[in-house]
């Protein structure tokens, strides 16, 4: 007599479940027996929900957002102004900023980072299509807003080089304390750049 | 202007997949941007996979463990001993119990436990047909495997009770100490129990 396990189906929900990011076994076999033991219709609404978003929405072909039209809401908008150009690593870099409500410009996703040691390369990143935009669009400022970090660092470097050619102001956002962030929790790498980009003080 | 936001079908992903156990807003956000952001077919491949258990998998019409046919595999085993029936919680309770190996019987899955907070009650659970199987298969001894706490207990005592009247052994499993742990991290009722738990030491 073999032990008796789940029938197959379940155990390839689980497998299938675990591939997704933050959940690992356990959880994902609880989410496969919740599945399994819904009495109404919420786990065929979450796979229907799947597939229309995996078939409805893509990136915009201008700026890599998230659209279900050819072009993305922000650059459908025609109240955006096209003056200022915000570079961000991802899509989903672009949220943020929106609910900050601080910007009016349009936005481009490069879709990462340059990482050499991730086999990442300028010619993997939507770079050309960056310098394309601003050749055609011309706008006045590109704004670099992408990661504090090393490959961060190394791309926006890549970058304002290479946008040099245009008569563009290139800027990057800040870097420094955190909203609320006292001394004592900052790091010297933060504490150094807060200091380096110092303003004067505004009444 | 207004600040954009996801499209519709992106925030209805997200909402759908917050149902699910042990998924806040956060992790929800997080797997459906992995969703819309994935280039290989995995989302597809979960959808379609949720799709399929809900579809296959139903309760065993004997015993209440999952099943795609119409009996599950533990009951559909002629190797199994008709003569042990262990009663549990839940169809989920079955698959520890089998993992044991400890355990040649067959199983019957009360769909919970008696608890008048929750409005359960006996009539709620698969109680009328565990009666309806003693009565038919005439197991020599029924084994209560329901969990430790008030409503665990309280419902061991109605069935107990209502099985006295059919010939046959009625025992429960023993609470005391797990496996490993130490006397130290046991509470008082754990340990009042594995007191009046105890057995002849056996060489």
């Amino acid at each position: 007599m073999k032990n008796a396990d789940y029938p197959e189906a379940l155990k390839s929900l689980v497998k299938e479940l675990k591939r997704m990011p933050g959940v690992g076994p356990r959880s994902a076999e609880r989410i496969a027996l919740w599945m399994v033991q819904s009495r109404d219709a919420r786990p065929a609404e979450i796979a229907r929900s799947i597939v229309e978003v995996t078939a409805q929405i893509h990136p915009c072909s201008r700026c890599g957002f998230f659209a279900t039209e050819p072009v993305c809401v922000i650059c459908a908008d025609p109240a955006r102004e096209i003056a200022t150009l915000c570079v961000v690593e991802q899509p989903t870099d672009i949220l943020p900023l929106e609910r900050t409500g601080a910007f009016r410009g349009l936005y481009h996703a490069l879709g990462g980072r340059i990482s050499p040691l991730d086999h990442v390369g300028p010619e993997d990143l939507r770079i050309a299509a960056l310098l394309d935009r601003v050749a055609s669009e011309k706008p006045a400022e590109v704004i670099l807003a992408l990661g504090a970090d090393v490959e961060g660092e190394a791309t926006s470097s890549y970058l304002a080089a290479a946008l040099r050619e245009f008569p563009v102001k290139i800027t990057r956002i800040a870097q420094g304390l955190p909203a609320g962030g006292g001394l004592e929790f900052a790091d010297e790498l933060t504490l150094s750049r807060a200091l380096s980009g110092r303003r004067a003080f505004e009444h």
